[in-house]
């Protein structure tokens, strides 16, 4: 059963018919032989028939009853344009996955293809194996269709539920970079990512088509693009959809690819010129990484991909009420609405589902013909088994380093001055010798501003083209991925630990918001792998954050924002963590138990300016390993019965707090205070709210029952109302954070704006000891003196005044005219490397 | 004094040369007459003196002594190695101005091109004009030096500040699409916009180029785009520099450009090359314009566009301590470093500054020589003097029809269901009629599905291509546009507003976190724009979510997420406002007054489903007009004391919440309860946290001081939490949010899995009112037993059950065996359109 109707627009089909290039292959002969040929229309048929019955049937899964309005499903969900032009892929990958016995993952780019990811995955049996409560058989085919899109079911898109899906579908734009990032060091894989025209449009799409120029063929797999035009969005045409083939050629060529284009709905002809597509494309892979394997260079020769230009809904009604339905907008989602309460159209899709045959696909018992499930890949080979589509189950356990190796000398709190992330740089140059090929550092250039240059000494930046001699550190074998895209840098990261990888990002906070909704859409992906023991766990998605909003004051205020770590925190506590490490000992800390870990995501800020060290590395330690501590140095002798409480989370509101804390004793004799720094912020919330928030009593016996807390935070203070909502006198807490005041000032000047200075901090916790308001009151004013004082100091000499340059936390709280040494190797220049 | 040095790769100058391309103007000849070119040159010096004064001066501003160390700022920040070439373009730009008579903005890309934009506005004399502070002589110069990125001064990018930007230029990738939305309706109007290579890297940017194909050349100004390729990012190459010219011609020919290539570093060669291309570029703009307004059909050429491959850093110092500087990464920042320190880097720095020639450039008192003011456009035509840089000086209030008119009839609370933006879509379709020229529609292909679609009675789509006759509501000279990226939607309306214009964007609830960052960008200009009188009002920036979280129940957990409107709330609370209209007649009100508003970020939510309708016109209207409200017919009688309080915000928790109300008076006689709505959310807060924060008695008139509050919220918990941090008795606020606890459900089961349901309310309401525990048991056990009884039945039927699908308000409490009747010209449909 062919279908030979032309739903192209006739300027469409001028283009096609048109355009001669060598690139397209001929549409007469072909590759396939008629036996192959015609039994992979069959396989096509099939994958089209289960598509049409997720989105309708309740019932009659078969057919072998007339179908009737008791059959169909009260509410018509799933996309149908879409997915017969992903089946028809899907069904060729297959054929050339037999020919030619390559590992190959499907990427489903276009929205909602859930309906084809499912069907195919069901026909190979990938889908049965991981849900035994589905088998491959009329009873399975109908629960199949009864749990698309229903209570408790499966979504329209690709999720975690289906085996041959690696990421979440639903948020259009990041098929490509995913593909990119699972196949950097895979050498043996092929990714065929289909990217649907409307997610063509999207920026992240349009962004990640440059990722080629980081392919290294020596040791890395090979994307296959496959850009489907079916011409339509939701409602309007698309813009490449209504490009000339000659200005798509330039575009995609310009772009650094080899486009082949396969246009039409003419069958068996284009069975026989996709089939051939992929062919010259598979060739031109194969001959590309086989030359530069060889040769052992890294030439950068054009990579090949499709064009597809196929009728939206290709095999849908043509009509539906007397208006066109396939090839147009109309079919985007279900081409015949309302079937329930209209015979017409519930005879049309009766029509349409027995126009696939499928007595002659499936036998009685609803399992597919024996001479179908040939056409099936070897199991191994089957897109939704090979491992790496289900990353967890390649993932080697990295080799890591004695972290306490990497440990800063710290003779006492505040005695040493350092850029925290030096020393975490050394830590992950050897994490990157010891895990030559599952590794990576991506960022948007800013390893060696973030003081992570260290890296350099296990390997270079990928270059993206030609090196030059004045290059830094640059090689096509490099292992450091720096682009400046946080979209890319997410997106690639996001494809490697899919495909059982390991690695981190670092970027700046202010501009980690722009792949918020990118985190949003992998913590789904995380949450809802949990509930399928088959889905291994991965190594967590690790995000250093260390240009902070409280050190960009010199890049203004469009450098400040906190909101990043904002939105994470709303995701599901499950898969979620959040580290504040005050100094270097924490952070290596901290990330050593990140790259441990397993389906997190975690995000770690820790500025990279030269700042004060308070822990050794053993203090650190334990420290870390509780998430929270009281610093006993910091705060009074008898602080067990605390006046008030500083707390602090961040390495500037750590600094601010200690200093505080040194204020109030030095000035107001007699106080009682308690410091407590949190570095796990999680354990904040009620156990209740969150698995890993601290017990009750743990965390009464760090902030006590009753006294007043005054806590200084990096982010906004909302988060931290929230988090202590639920604990006893929650009105007590008193929060100071980010508040978006800042413009251009100095360091100190940012806290000064924001009111959480040590001065501010002092004067507030004040408020709140009545028992010694008489003797503070010269210590307020003190204090409010050295703030105006400091507001005209920073206007005439554009630092900060020496009291603050200067200061550093003694036990005697005697004054210090000098701030501490620096470590060895750290540097005071804030100019240089600062982006 | 020209530079001849040659710091291109050999590489690189061997493609420069070998490209023969009939788009590049020949070097020799040029259009620049010997004394233009040497006046031009001079000019050019000026604007780099100034950009190294900027980064490294705090004295001696015309270096009328001998450098010494004091005269040298503390902390040296800012670019210098983006600055020199966008200076280049500058003088080149005032040039073409001056011949063409060309009302012209700049756009600066490129990150931190702060120094160019406020030095050539420093030139032109506007700086002045608006900072009288800050006059055209050596004093002001002086005072100009010392305010950059210092504290209280100006940040190193672009900002309201100069009067030439009109965006916040800190985080990079939206230059290109608010160039484009200037344009869009200004058909007099031309913007330059210069791209840095890095830049280009960014995602947000890849996907702007496609603007060219959404430009109608009858009604729309010119965009040219001018690419800099000066190599590097901070400390890497970038991508496109390393691109062949024969690769980066087919890239942006088939993006739809004509581009012309300027390359090298020799002079005057450069000099004359550029303005050739300028002229070339602006006579290929002039024509196309002429030809499609002459013959009124909207041909869609190639656009021009400029390449200009030009050293990094160029003219500044060449060797620093031996290793090249000039036209490398090393160039990026500040080419010197350490200058108080090291007397090598003072005297390189005072070579440097001399080689300028300062005293050929300004006259002793440090004003521009006259032969040099010479070169500036005329006043009104200076690029920080045309009005659409400072868009509020030409906004023009829109002619808004009587929003009375669009009221929807109610003849009771809940008596009738209808989808809420239907009648806006019709509001919004009269406003485009009578402001046929200064307002646009954007959405991502949802105007249709987000039922708005009476707007296409005013005006089609705009067409991004040849337009084909199944196309629905399409043509070139459409104001609706559609494309399928929230960046561009988001990126064009901005652009669109800041010149002066009006509109709105409508999205999905989850995805418009796609653009948390770039409202955050936009945020930062509005608040930092009110410190600048000058700075006249804009519209607001108006969003509208009607694809929400609660109801997207069938896409699945992907499209679930409501963390957009949490960004926007960590905003300076003078900036934003956000919106939950519980029904049509009260979505009209809200978005009425938004577009009547000024300088603000309004997110509204409101559902595109049907549903209940609550209030008539005038109660719709009182009840926006204060914010929140007491909802009497919902609650009992005697709710003056309430036993608790309903609260909510948003449409689907307002249904959960009155239908918990009912049930609770239904079956516990004698409950006292009050119901509150709340449409604006951020009278929550206390005045103290937000200006427009209800007052405490005004709140306590509607929660009271000390009865229980369940909070049924649209968004997150902890918005609630923190917004009622600071009232009586925070302590009893109980907030029901989302929760990422969606998954494949019906549209109740959301709200059960989410824990929102009304019986879950009314279970959670009566754990709170001890004094009816005894005689609630029975009501306790009905509803969770109802509970039990939905989850049953949705799996077997796939919709939600009986009860709840017919469930309405009744006065008598009276059950309902069908649901209300639809208002006329809605649609129970939930299929066809829903993307």
């Amino acid at each position: 059963m062919y279908h030979f109707n032309s739903t192209l627009s006739s300027a469409e089909q001028s283009d096609a018919e048109s355009a001669t290039q060598p690139e397209r292959p001929g549409s007469e002969a072909g590759p396939l032989d008629a036996d192959l040929l015609s039994r992979l229309h069959r396989y096509w048929n099939a994958a089209n028939y289960l598509c049409v019955g997720q989105i309708y049937l309740k019932a009659n899964a078969l057919l072998h009853e007339p179908l009737l309005a008791e059959h169909i499903k009260p509410r018509l969900l799933g996309h149908w344009g879409t997915s017969v032009g992903q089946n028809f892929i899907y069904v060729h990958l297959n054929r050339l996955i037999c020919d030619r016995r390559i590992e190959t993952i499907f990427i489903s780019g276009p929205g909602h293809g859930g309906p084809t990811m499912n069907a195919c995955a069901w026909l190979e049996g990938t889908y049965s194996e991981v849900h035994p409560d589905i088998p491959a058989d009329e009873e399975g085919m109908l629960a199949f269709f009864r749990s698309f899109s229903t209570p408790g079911g499966i979504p329209s898109h690709c999720g975690p539920h289906t085996p041959n899906s690696l990421h979440e579908g639903g948020e259009l734009g990041y098929s490509l970079m995913h593909a990119f990032g699972a196949v950097f060091d895979n050498p043996h894989l092929l990714v065929a990512c289909v990217i649907g025209d409307g997610e063509a449009e999207t920026c992240p799409l349009e962004g990640s088509w440059k990722s080629v120029h980081f392919l290294d063929p020596r040791r890395d797999g090979a994307v296959l693009p496959i850009l489907h035009l079916n011409g339509y969005k939701i409602s309007g045409p698309t813009v490449e959809a209504r490009l000339p083939d000659e200005q798509l050629i330039e575009l995609y060529r310009g772009r650094g690819y080899q486009p082949v284009i396969v246009a039409g709905d003419d069958l068996p002809g284009m069975h026989q010129r996709f089939a051939a597509a992929l062919n010259i494309c598979h060739d031109a892979i194969r001959e590309q990484q086989a030359r530069s394997r060889a040769e052992g260079g890294a030439a950068r020769a054009r990579w090949p991909m499709i064009i597809l230009r196929s009728p939206k809904g290709w095999t849908g009604p043509k009509v539906v009420d007397g208006v066109p339905v396939e090839g147009t907008f109309r079919a985007h989602q279900v081409p015949l609405a309302n079937v329930i309460g209209n015979p017409e159209h519930l005879q049309q899709l009766e029509r349409w589902l027995r126009s696939y045959s499928p007595e002659t696909l499936f036998d009685q018992n609803g399992r597919l013909l024996p001479e179908l499930q040939a056409l099936t890949p070897p199991a191994a080979l089957r897109m939704g088994a090979v491992p790496y589509v289900n990353g967890g189950r390649v993932l080697v356990a990295l080799d890591l380093p004695n972290f306490a190796d990497y440990g800063l000398e710290v003779p006492g709190p505040g005695q040493v001055i350092a850029e925290a992330p030096r020393r975490l740089g050394e830590y992950l140059r050897d994490v990157m010798r010891n895990n030559p090929h599952n590794f990576r550092v991506f960022g948007p250039d800013e390893t060696n501003s973030n003081r992570l240059n260290a890296v350099f000494e296990a390997s270079n930046r990928t270059a993206p083209g030609p090196c030059l001699e004045i290059d830094d550190h640059l090689a096509s074998d490099g292992r450091v991925m720096e682009v400046l895209s946080e979209h890319l840098c997410e997106g690639w990261l996001e494809g490697y630990l899919l495909t059982g990888r390991h690695g981190m990002w670092s970027t700046y906070e202010a501009f980690a918001q722009v792949v918020d909704s990118m985190v949003t859409q992998h913590a789904k992906w995380l949450q809802q792998s949990r509930e399928f023991a088959w889905r291994r766990p991965l190594a967590s998605l690790n995000i250093l954050i260390s240009s902070h909003a409280w050190r960009n004051d010199h890049n203004g205020f469009s450098h400040q924002s906190t909101g990043f770590v904002d939105n994470v925190l709303q995701r599901r506590a499950d898969v979620v963590r959040v580290y504040y490490p005050p100094d270097s000992n924490c952070l290596v800390n901290v990330f050593d138990h990140c790259l441990r870990s397993r389906n997190y995501i975690n995000v770690v800020t820790c500025g990279k300016q030269p700042d004060f060290q308070w822990l050794d590395f053993d203090a650190a330690l334990k420290h870390c390993s509780q998430g929270a501590s009281i610093w006993d140095f910091a705060g009074s002798d008898d602080s067990e019965t605390p006046d008030v409480v500083l707390g602090c989370a961040g390495d500037v509101p750590t600094t601010e707090a200690v200093a505080a804390a040194w204020l109030l004793q030095k000035h107001v004799p007699g106080i009682r205070v308690r410091l407590v720094n949190v570095v796990d912020l999680g354990i904040l919330s009620a156990p209740e709210d969150r698995p890993h928030g601290m017990d009750h009593v743990s965390f009464e016996a760090l902030f006590t029952r009753d006294a007043p807390v005054m806590f200084a935070f990096h982010g906004s203070t909302w988060v931290i109302h929230s988090m202590v909502h639920g604990r006893a006198n929650e009105a007590r807490f008193h929060v100071r954070g980010f508040s978006d005041r800042g413009t251009t000032t100095t360091p100190f000047d940012m806290v000064v704006l924001n009111r959480l200075s040590r001065y501010q901090l002092a004067i507030d916790a004040l408020s709140h000891v009545p028992r010694l308001r008489a003797q503070s009151l010269d210590a307020v004013h003190f204090f409010e003196s050295q703030l105006r004082k400091h507001h005209t100091w920073i206007r005439e000499h554009f630092e900060d005044m020496p009291e603050i340059r200067n200061w550093c936390w003694t036990a005697d709280f005697s004054e210090s005219q000098t701030p501490p040494p620096l470590a060895k190797g750290h540097s005071r220049g804030q100019t240089f490397t600062d982006a």
